[in-house]
């Protein structure tokens, strides 16, 4: 089991994709709040299409303020290489490239096949390259489509085994709809490693089927060592049918602190965190935490 | 890993309590949705003060309807001799005992010290033995009192020997408030094991911190046969401050379910109840099937 877990904070960019626009400033608010809880990787936007996205389309003035915060390591998501250069061009060190696993999600998504997807991992990690910038591949809808249904292992393993190719730094497995489950998360990494031996393997889960958590826990015992969660559990409407709730990040923590499981997360600063967010938005977010708090303590009393 | 696991529905009786009470006639209704879901074990009321809990004040009208569904394995809960009495009369056939292992949380509850309560396990065992009736402990409080702050699992393992010597039928732990975590899960069931020997395990748990599921599912791994689970999460309402939702039924089998585990719950029945037991309520539930549904699966198609 691992002794330490990295958690990249998430709300700024998968958290607030599918909310309407809200003001840079409210964003700074925001990662000030993140920022201040000792998480040591924060995703901070994503350079897509604006029509598209149009609570992303202020990444490059997002971007512009991220260097106030020197100690923490900050990554844009990018769906193509032009996004790829805007990154750069915009001075982000690190970038996400999504591929998923099924044809359909991809071609709803960024107009592509999975596959012609996998090829375009080449010139995300040549442009990086260029500018010594860090290229993690995540792969979407890696247990589920909600097109296609079941995604089959084998399509995760060749867009691995075809990252490892490309020379990426990094690899994550994404459970984009939130239907996976402990069992099958311990499966789908042990049919990974072989094919991405040492490189770094990330989880991203959602808690729409209430497991986001125990899946969470069990890709760590499989040996994850990088999670992804969102302060008070930001993105998607979990109240409304077919909800895409992150998992939240003070409940994450919470969990894996009680478990013996280190992530320099301070939880008071993250359920603090977890308020701004729900501020900034204006609506209830799903955080446990944030409305029951953390338990008694005895040093506490 | 266990193959199969028991789920005991609680809805009518952990889900109801705190509710404002409802009609026998929809109690009945909330019975018969569960009971089509395949489930095996229900927990249908509780013989205790009905001046402090108006909600189970029909209990043995309810008990008088249970003969209508001859396969399922009914139990009561009880608090004192005096309900073992009122349940065994009113023909139960399983009684469940609680005793809290912090005396704050047994004085606030019972008016007993955790000790008192404890010694009480003596006389209602006599009551259900004379009988021919099942006895189940349940310590409740067994990782942190809100009162207290965490247990002293020595405490557990007392009260876990007690209702060795006394030669209850069944033991369970229950994490009251939904303060426990994976890690903390196991190492009291660990630590329980040499002391209740081939005593079937049971856990209930809540998901007030959004770990209940995961804990369940650690519970399982550690070996423990029977859960507790209340159909749409009842129990508690999830969107208050200090929130005590019991783990929902339906959001447990989908779990267990795609992690290659039995428990003769039907998924889709148990959906239906979650519905059911929401409209007997009137308000929302915090069930994640129920907004979300089951997975896509390639059958469907």
């Amino acid at each position: 089991m691992m002794a330490h877990v990295d958690i990249r904070e998430v709300a700024l960019r998968d958290g607030l994709q599918i909310e309407k626009p809200i003001p840079l400033s409210a964003k700074l608010d925001l990662l000030a709040a993140v920022a201040a809880t000792g998480v040591r990787e924060i995703e901070a936007t994503a350079f897509v299409s604006p029509s598209k996205v149009p609570s992303m389309a202020d990444a490059a003035e997002l971007a512009a303020e991220l260097h106030r915060y020197p100690g923490i390591d900050f990554s844009a998501l990018v769906a193509s290489a032009g996004g790829a250069k805007r990154a750069v061009a915009a001075g982000l060190r690190s970038i996400e490239y999504v591929v998923a696993a099924s044809d359909s999600f991809s071609q709803t998504n960024v107009g592509r096949s999975s596959a012609q997807a996998t090829q375009q991992i080449g010139e995300i990690v040549a442009i990086a390259q260029d500018s010594d910038v860090r290229v993690e591949v995540i792969v979407a809808v890696a247990w589920d489509c909600p097109f296609d249904g079941p995604t089959a292992p084998q399509r995760v393993l060749d867009i691995a085994s075809a990252a490892v190719d490309y020379g990426v730094d990094r690899f994550s497995i994404a459970d984009t709809i939130g239907t996976t489950t402990p069992g099958r998360v311990r499966s789908l990494i042990s049919q990974l490693r072989p094919v991405i031996g040492d490189l770094p393997l990330g989880g991203h889960f959602h808690n729409t089927r209430g497991a986001g958590l125990a899946s969470a826990y069990a890709a760590v015992e499989a040996g994850v060592t990088r999670l992804d969660a969102s302060a008070g559990g930001l993105g998607g409407c979990p109240f409304a049918p077919g909800a895409t709730g992150n998992i939240a990040t003070e409940d994450l923590v919470y969990l894996l602190r009680d478990s013996g499981i280190d992530t320099d997360i301070d939880l008071p600063a993250a359920i603090a965190a977890a308020g701004v967010a729900k501020s900034v938005v204006g609506h209830d977010l799903p955080s446990a935490l944030l409305r029951a708090g953390d338990r008694k303590h005895l040093d506490a009393v």
